[in-house]
């Protein structure tokens, strides 16, 4: 009987779905699991996914699956679900369309819920991206709802970001501008069938051109219009995708993106080992207690922060 | 020459904003200060106001002042920008309209712009209260752009939360959904006189009847439609906030949301002293070390990460 650990890298499937599994609940081996895999990482092409609710992105990844798996990829989707626990349903429904390709042996689909600590999902994510890597599936795409700051910190773990936009929901280049323009890789317009596509790529092209000038690097971003309904542009999607990694590879871009991710994943790991330790050592009882203390004026915030630290033991900061 | 502190509170609004710069740029002598203001808090009715971009936030906040200020209310707004440096110009543009209210002595506004670290945002957003607060505003409404996570850990400092969605967005019910309809007191469908206004309020309706019964509270979200262009539904807007304050005080849930606040407080604070004593002990040139030990394989993000923690004096977590 092999450990899970090899039985993953043999590319065993329930195997990787129990990693996953043990990753999610913050099991205690997995730490030492995941610093076994590590060695066996470094080979995916790791693709983001991400753009307002409704603009098609589950639709997108489940034909964009199909045609990677015609390019003969092994890939892995992580489809990251919002926090909210009333809309889990309703929007797990709209993945149901990605089941289809749950019976192909090359494709590994996997929900996470969004729950939890900031930072938190960022570093399961890594934690997530690090076992499919190392169990051989050579692209990897994190699919996110929303363009908030959580969704952009997962998207840094990406090599190449996907801004999906559908037109006709208003304000959709807006909507992009908030934060989200300077980790994108590829514009998407989705449903290019739809009234008002043209308007939306135009309108992309524009915020592109003011913003090219500012990035000082040679990758100009592409804008990729597909249709769902009709199957087009997925091949132009696909090979955009491709040209952006050999750019990455060729260019040693890929290193400073790796780079970037190490720093953001290490800093991620202290933040989540101090959440944890201060939740072990401060009961409920305490914390009414220390809440009380703030609220009736006694004490500051700042106070009780700095004491904390203290018995945690950072009495240098 | 009295202190900064002593000015506050005596109302000087030239030390007002200047506490807002300090706690802006993390100066070090303001958490000595904001000690000092502690004491002076705590009569403030602070309101947030979210929802997508585009669903006319910016308008909606400017035209309730004027309400609040016909009702006698000496009125602080915190109007957070999204991250993006390319952005923020044209986001700000936006806000010129609320520039209007600028003359009067009784209205305070401030932008604070939403880059740095997740969590930093809303621990600064804290301290601008407290401060708004203890220079005597007795409304403070906070308006945040996007529904992300980091934009709902700020709306946790809110004791009123106002979810704006504007008709004809295609998606705006759903992008309720997805984590924000947990923390709203009030829905507000702004351009009532756009058409699909009456459509959206029966969106909303239903989401809210699946809602209810989820919620154990005594408070019923109600559904105000506004029109920023003939100026209705303020009246019945600005009641509505009143209601909610009300409900909140006398069923004793004020009490219950001001301790979800200091706790969410504290441990914002204790993770932020613990990425400040990170900066501030490793150097740029160890960060590229220790990363290529990672990106080589010798060392796994784990391990750094433990090495880190032992270095700050965490030995035991």
């Amino acid at each position: 009987m092999q450990n899970i650990v090899e039985r993953l890298l043999n590319g065993d499937r329930r195997a990787l779905a129990r990693m996953v599994t043990l990753i999610e609940s913050e099991a205690p081996q997995v730490q030492r699991h995941l610093a076994e895999l590590h060695q066996h990482t470094g080979n995916a092409h790791i693709i983001g996914v991400t753009g307002s609710p409704g603009a098609g992105k589950s639709t997108l990844v489940t034909q964009l699956v199909r045609e990677l798996r015609r390019r003969e990829h092994k890939i892995g989707v992580i489809a990251i679900d919002p926090t909210s626990p009333f809309s889990g349903g309703a929007i797990l429904g709209d993945r149901i369309r990605m089941m289809e390709l749950a019976g192909d042996p090359n494709v590994f689909i996997r929900s996470m819920a969004s729950r939890g600590s900031l930072g938190g999902l960022a570093a399961s994510t890594h934690d997530v991206v690090r076992a499919m890597d190392a169990a051989g599936y050579d692209t990897i795409i994190i699919e996110t709802v929303g363009t908030g700051q959580a969704e952009v910190e997962v998207m840094r773990t990406a090599q190449t970001v996907l801004v999906v936009c559908a037109p006709g929901m208003g304000d959709e280049v807006q909507a992009i501008k908030a934060g989200i323009l300077e980790i994108a890789d590829i514009f998407v317009v989705s449903k290019m069938d739809k009234p008002g596509a043209d308007q939306t790529v135009a309108e992309l092209a524009m915020l592109l051109s003011l913003d090219q000038n500012r990035r000082q690097v040679q990758w100009r971003i592409p804008i990729i219009k597909t249709s769902a309904f009709k199957a087009q542009g997925l091949d132009l999607l696909a090979d955009a995708i491709q040209q952006h990694y050999a750019y990455l590879t060729e260019s040693g871009m890929i290193g400073q993106r790796a780079q970037r991710q190490v720093r953001s994943e290490i800093q991620t790991l202290v933040l989540h080992s101090v959440t944890r330790a201060l939740k072990a050592q401060v009961s409920e009882e305490e914390w009414s207690q220390l809440i009380v203390e703030v609220t009736t004026r006694q004490h500051t915030p700042y106070d009780i922060a700095q004491a904390l630290l203290t018995r945690l033991g950072l009495q240098n900061i």
